[in-house]
């Protein structure tokens, strides 16, 4: 091996060829695309399903598509003809030796398998998305509903289910994803074998209801988990508002964190008056769980009292775990300054979007430089250049785009010029 | 390198040294012990904090910390002496080529630091999971608060803010140190380089809520973001209640499973009535979303009208995505055969709790043998062993727990037992 890969791109010289849509293939490969990896994210001309998902810039372009391709390379192929498929069956063979990895949520592709891409590349690393592990399609939010969490969220006697806005089992999915390409890859190296793996949406959050312990406490303790609203299961932490009508969330997860934000409330003799007629122990978390209504109470009278200004003042001298509830456009607006300060933004000029702050990976490598955030790629932007590195002449390229199995970006001429 | 590991313990090999609490940093380490690696959780005699976090089974054991821990082996040390701190230190050094790893959520400690580590262990791979990017403490439910999801979650119509009761922030962390830990891993195999990588939990929650598009709608769309309830954002997806009185998340993500839906329902003549009064183009998600209230009464309706049996009927031969919502009592009680069907789920046998389902790691290996579910240790149940293996004997070990340097499982006698 002769990689040395800089310690920002602990990645570089991997190569991943993403056939994708939506959230959770598209993180996975952005994120190893950000730890340097070269990922090529495919399309069909035009692009994929989720070319146009909302959030759109005025110019009609999509900002969830740029946030979560970014540091890609793209290729657009008319996936359904015979020759855009030899294509990116080219590009996933004769991509070296630390390349020869498949990222895909795009299942119903016979073509596009571990079956069909391994006759090309017998070492291949292919790992598939999908909704459940039977392979029948499934997405966010119906897994969400599906597993439990939508019944337990939302404000204590709200009726019927509340959905996340998040797409939280995507996110882990696609991460999961990229755990599934190092692993196997790291299994490469050593053996010199690929692998066909597989991560469903369904599993990955069945795994985490488990985890957490919602499974087994709905077998073994058999009492329904109650939906608690704001507050936090099984320890004190609640929101309460401000005299100046903001909302802070407080967690008091320790007992030092409880005895701090009962001292700097000034509720110390309330409380233990109250510890001593409930016969409880506050200092446990069971016990500040189980009292929460009564807890939550006092405080929320503190809270009343005092501007956002004091609360803040007050909760920074002690450990207690807190924040000011914000909204996307103070994040932007107000706090611009604390976001632009933040090493992990950077100010990208996207095509079609425009400058905005973006994130780059939330992994900080320490003392190396992080790495540049780089800008999403136009759709077709990288075609030619790629078609290039697979030895197609400027001849052959501008046949295939003249016959419509390969695009560049639109509106550009021939992809030659990309 | 003589390494061969099997694909479903792709791992083999690696070890490392998990010094942590709560959800990141454990759900990190689990999920590289799940796909092989050696992974020691070290805790203060009598256990971290998180050693009673609810849910608790009817002993008192914390399903919590059984689910978040599987598939490691545990050493109890006094972490706030000297000696402890030394055996810590050493079980990171002598981990042979594959380990000097660590991994920890306690970063007030500076003999766990980087900097102290490395000078024992020059090529340390050491990830920090923070709260903060500037090492300030934060949870899941500050940092939510903090980047703006519970202010668009929750049923249209709330006033204030709705916490998520699935915590997604640690979820993602505790997955980002995991691709860290294996991201430089690769990078050290390369090079023989080290390296202090550091996640914070405020950077992931920042990062993915600019990834999906949140935070360049707010700065370049300027339009608050709504709260919408159960309704899919951008394109057409809501809840449903049937006649029978259960809940139905349904989705239509592309024009093919709109056309679907309407068909399956009868409501086909009414929606292209009210499309040409509209003059709207349901097959775009654009417009599906901002009828979204009309479309969604006219299903409404339809559902109403039926009984769960004959919604999933119906459905069922669409392209249309959709799930009945569960609880967890439902998952683990009607449902169970589907959870025993699922290859990920195991009955563990877990000391203090008892026989449960658990789940193993989602990403499933393909043809290999999806590697066996293993339960969490109990607190210092591999303390003696774990001793052994840096050379100690016997009598040193029984030294060491009549101090109270280190700890066996409680009510174990001498460690050298265990």
């Amino acid at each position: 091996m002769t990689l040395a890969p800089p310690p920002g791109r602990p990645l570089a010289g991997m190569r991943i060829v993403e056939v994708s849509a939506f959230v959770a293939a598209p993180l996975g490969g952005m994120t190893l695309a950000q730890l340097g990896a070269e990922v090529v994210r495919v399309d069909p001309i035009g692009g994929a399903a989720d070319r146009s998902r909302w959030p759109l810039a005025p110019s009609g372009a999509s900002m969830y598509w740029a946030g979560l391709n970014k540091a890609k390379r793209s290729l657009c192929v008319d996936l359904r003809s015979p020759e855009g498929q030899e294509l990116v069956t080219r590009l996933v063979a004769e991509s070296g030796p630390d390349g020869g990895i498949v990222l895909t949520n795009a299942v119903g592709r016979p073509w596009l398998g571990h079956h069909a891409l391994t006759r090309h590349r017998p070492d291949l690393i292919h790992v598939a998305i999908e909704g459940h592990h039977d392979g029948t399609p499934a997405v966010d939010y119906t897994v969400n509903a599906a597993v439990g969490f939508p019944m337990v969220t939302g404000p204590e006697g709200h009726a019927g289910p509340v959905n996340h806005v998040l797409p939280a089992w995507d996110i882990a999915c696609g991460l999961y994803a990229a755990i599934a390409i190092l692993a196997a890859e790291r299994r490469r190296r050593a053996t010199g074998q690929g692998q066909a793996l597989r991560v469903a949406l369904h599993d990955v959050a069945l795994a985490m209801a488990g985890n957490l312990g919602f499974l087994a406490e709905a077998q073994i303790g058999g009492v329904p988990r109650p939906r608690v609203g704001n507050h936090l299961y099984g320890g004190f932490g609640r929101d309460f508002a401000t005299r100046d009508g903001r909302r802070v969330m407080v967690v008091a997860l320790t007992a030092r964190h409880w005895r701090d934000l009962v001292e700097v409330t000034g509720l110390k003799a309330a409380v233990t008056a109250l510890e001593g007629a409930l016969g409880a122990d506050f200092s446990t978390e069971g016990d500040r769980y189980r009292h929460r209504e009564v807890l939550a109470g006092l405080l929320a009278g503190w809270f009343a009292g005092h501007d956002l200004a004091q609360v803040e003042d007050r909760l920074r001298r002690t450990s207690a775990l807190w924040s000011v509830y914000r909204t996307f456009a103070e994040l932007v607006g107000e706090r611009a300054g604390e976001l632009r300060a933040n090493p992990m933004m950077a100010l990208l000029d996207q095509p079609g979007i425009g400058e905005h702050l973006a994130p780059g990976c939330p992994i900080d490598p320490g003392d190396a430089a992080r790495p540049e955030v780089v800008r999403a790629p136009e759709l077709g932007e990288h075609t030619a250049e790629i078609l290039r590195g697979l030895g197609l002449t400027a001849a052959e390229i501008e046949d295939l785009r003249a016959r419509g199995v390969v695009a560049g970006p639109a509106g550009a001429g021939p992809v030659g010029d990309a």
